[in-house]
């Protein structure tokens, strides 16, 4: 650490250096760049660092125990205390600063605008104690198989660590390339290893897909509702969003026919499977359908795939991408949803000519994937613990989303309506004409249940009245008294809807 | 798996199903679709997915094996085998493919023609076995603390599994980024723990600087020669690139302040400390001098630090960002050099109002890094395994610079020149005029030495008589065979310079 001392001789040379030490690391806890729980220097190193007795520096630290900013754990050294006297002095402006906000690109100011309107439909940072949540739609870190995947990174560490902690071709890790295509198969997706890209996560697809494809004031059609992060990244991009309607069985073709007559999008975004808010499928006839119409006016298609295996009905058709003659479906994939979000993993599938487009793309953004986290994965699935767990996961989702159906229909007042979920993690419930989200949202928390308020799935500013449930994180237990709560509440916002709504901070992504 | 099969009484009823099953097998496995050593599902699952009896698939299976295509292993199943009859035979074409390269983005189209110029200057994707490479920008791996890595990472998914594989807030894993707070306190940066944003290294930085404050047309200043990498993605974005010479105490200011006369670039990117490819530390004079400039002008300065630990003579001086009272500087340090590159881990430091900014375009870009990988290295760091690493790792790294200076020193050629490296991994060397990198490299490589071509390096097309040497992955006992080999081809060059350079093809990103 360096501390810049004032030696006898100098100016204000008076004051004693453990004194001057002291001040300095008072400082920087105060200012909390030190922070709680945070070990200082040791003092023989500090001693070295700055250039005094190492008994100076154990005076200062003295000092800073005895004045609460500072503890000694015997044996381990000096730490920052975990509650200091709370006065967070901002640093003193010698110069005046620069004005970032001045300088921001067009992308950075369409991305903080899409963040303001997001914001007063967003989850509070906190909920409390004892509140049920169908606000995430993530996958239930219950059943996670933690330990399984421990011991599949260890062999990997130990069989593979130097060359997966260094650096690797942007691709990704062969063995779960030729994995996926296999993989791929199940589904009739014909997909050459050297046409899959290892990405982190479909969000990371979404954004190669955006930069490679995307001129600021192109279009993209998408359907509506929609996934809000998709959505953004496109815009961010610079493209115009086209919503095209939803019907029970996917997009509505007749909207997309209309479209298509006066505008051509540069791809149009879908999730035909497990369409997240919805959990509607797309059936075979739309998909068919669809994809002649691409054909015919040579529009892009990417498929967000939750690879087909999250469905608690019948089977989905298999994904645009099986149905492809033509090359036009790039589809994105991800271990996000039925393994773990926090590895960040995903996958892209595009014709060879594109995929090598995207390939520069990610090198640009971050040159490679973890290889270590692509190589545990790897050999997860291929000793079929990935299957068995989606399995078993599976079984467990498709009992909440019965309880959840089951208990809409029972407690609901009249009027709310909600799709039913086939697939994914969630549903969109629409509350009754007059009756809106974000008057909903504080009178349902007040009684100890939360949601996502559905304007971040709709493209143009609608969804006032739709609300996502998501029901995979939501223990069986709880889903019915959530649901008693939320119908609570919906009748109470009947009786008085004028209750404005507050504007909670936004604090975990919505996924 | 996906089978479309043809029974009795249809279309071409009179084919066997097993015959049926191996056949489009066979074209999967001639296709590529299922890479050799990739599993076949399993008799019983594939007999149900396609709806025929489990001895149907066995015949098939059979059949496959008889001619080669795969192989059984008793009580493991069946597999494509390893080697295959090798007709890579293209999926008929039903309709006309879609041409993705009318689509491309203008982004994807600057990064496509960048490709193509570097192309000609970039590493064969394979070097003859003997081969010394001073290519690779990249740490030994031969050094990796593998093993106590792997300890702490059992660790923390035994202690915290189930929170870092779940969706995590896009700053980062908190403790991390208090640690790092501290750490950067030894180098005289006062950076708040909110102030800090973890990122999937340096990389992942530039793209996020880029994304949020540049727009088509806007310029950049940049130390002549520089990062690849660094320029690729900023002329992505649209950027002009503005190149500042170099002089051997950092970036020349001279020309910088002519250039600031007249232009207004969005910021300056620079690398004071381990300068790659030269090696150079900017002096302490020049960063005072550079930082009264930049505040004169309100010029924001991107600074890509080593961490200030990379360095073999004397301790460089502070980073920008510790002298910055305007809030100017935003800094981007990597874990990649002294620790693991393949962790893709580093962190950007930026004041209140633009790391905002950052933070949301890394939610766009990918959601957030990987929490678990993050957890470990802190635990890694906070048990000072890093520091021991780093004091190993430079001692050897400092052995091997050494011996490059002094091998280069006897044995090249009059008229060549290099850069006396005090910091990272490299240096540059220019051969004398008249000869060009272009045409020594295929020299170099028959004697079996290769290196980086520094055109790579340089933003306007110039550097043709430069090329960078790495020398931190080589073994101290070959870098001196190394340096005699590039002697006798550079000597070999002086004597028949017309040779043309080979195009050889890319396969490792140059870090």
């Amino acid at each position: 650490m360096k501390i810049p001392l004032r030696r006898a001789g100098g100016e204000g040379g008076r004051v004693p250096l453990a004194r001057q030490i002291q001040s300095h690391l008072e400082r920087l806890i105060r200012q909390g760049l030190l922070a709680p729980g945070v070990k200082l220097p040791a003092s023989r190193e500090l001693a070295r660092d700055v250039g005094v007795n190492r008994t100076t520096v154990a005076a200062a630290y003295e000092e800073l125990i005895a004045a609460g900013w500072a503890r000694a754990h015997v044996g381990q050294g000096t730490f920052v205390a975990e509650r200091v006297p709370a006065s967070v002095e901002p640093a003193p402006a010698a110069v005046p600063r620069l004005d970032w906000s001045e300088l921001l690109s067009r992308r950075a100011q369409v991305a903080l605008a899409d963040r303001h309107r997001r914001r007063s439909y967003s989850q509070p940072a906190r909920t409390a104690p004892g509140t049920i949540s169908f606000a995430g739609g993530m996958p239930d870190s219950a059943l996670f198989p933690t330990d399984a995947f421990r011991r599949v990174l260890n062999r990997v560490i130990r069989e593979e660590g130097r060359e997966l902690l260094q650096y690797y071709p942007p691709t990704g890790y062969p063995p779960l390339r030729r994995y996926l295509a296999a993989y791929l198969l199940r589904f009739g997706v014909e997909a050459h290893p050297a046409e899959i890209l290892i990405v982190n996560g479909s969000q990371q697809g979404f954004d190669l897909v955006a930069r490679t494809l995307l001129d600021p004031g192109d279009l993209v059609a998408i359907e509506q509702p929609s996934y809000p992060r998709a959505m953004q990244v496109f815009r961010s991009f610079g493209a115009e969003l086209l919503p095209v309607p939803m019907t029970a069985s996917g997009l509505s073709l007749f909207h997309l026919e209309r479209l298509l007559e006066r505008q051509a999008p540069k791809f149009l975004y879908c999730q035909p499977s497990a369409h997240n808010p919805t959990g509607l499928t797309m059936s075979l006839a739309v998909r068919q359908r669809l994809l002649e119409l691409a054909v015919r006016h040579r529009l892009p298609i990417v498929e967000d795939g939750f690879d087909g295996t999250l469905f608690y009905g019948e089977r989905p058709p298999g994904p645009l991408k099986a149905m492809d003659p033509a090359g036009l479906v790039v589809y994105i994939g991800t271990f996000s949803k039925i393994l773990f979000p926090g590895l960040r993993l995903g996958w892209l599938v595009a014709p060879p000519a594109l995929i090598e487009r995207l390939e520069m793309a990610k090198q640009l953004a971050d040159i490679h994937t973890s290889p270590l986290l692509q190589a545990a994965v790897y050999h997860f699935c291929e000793r079929r613990l990935l299957e068995r767990h989606q399995a078993r996961a599976l079984r467990e989702y498709g009992r909440r989303r019965s309880a959840l159906l089951e208990a809409l229909a029972r407690l609901m007042p009249p009027g709310v309506t909600w799709t039913e979920t086939e697939g994914g993690f969630s549903l969109l419930l629409t509350l009754p004409e007059g009756l809106e989200t974000g008057a909903l949202l504080p009178r349902a928390q007040a009684r100890g249940v939360t949601f996502t308020p559905g304007e971040a799935f709709f493209s143009d500013g609608g969804g006032e009245r739709s609300l996502r449930l998501s029901f995979s994180a939501v223990a069986l237990p709880q889903i019915e008294e959530g649901m008693k709560r939320l119908a609570e509440a919906i009748r109470e916002l009947g009786r008085h809807p004028a209750h404005p709504a507050r504007e909670p901070e936004m604090a975990v992504p919505i996924v």
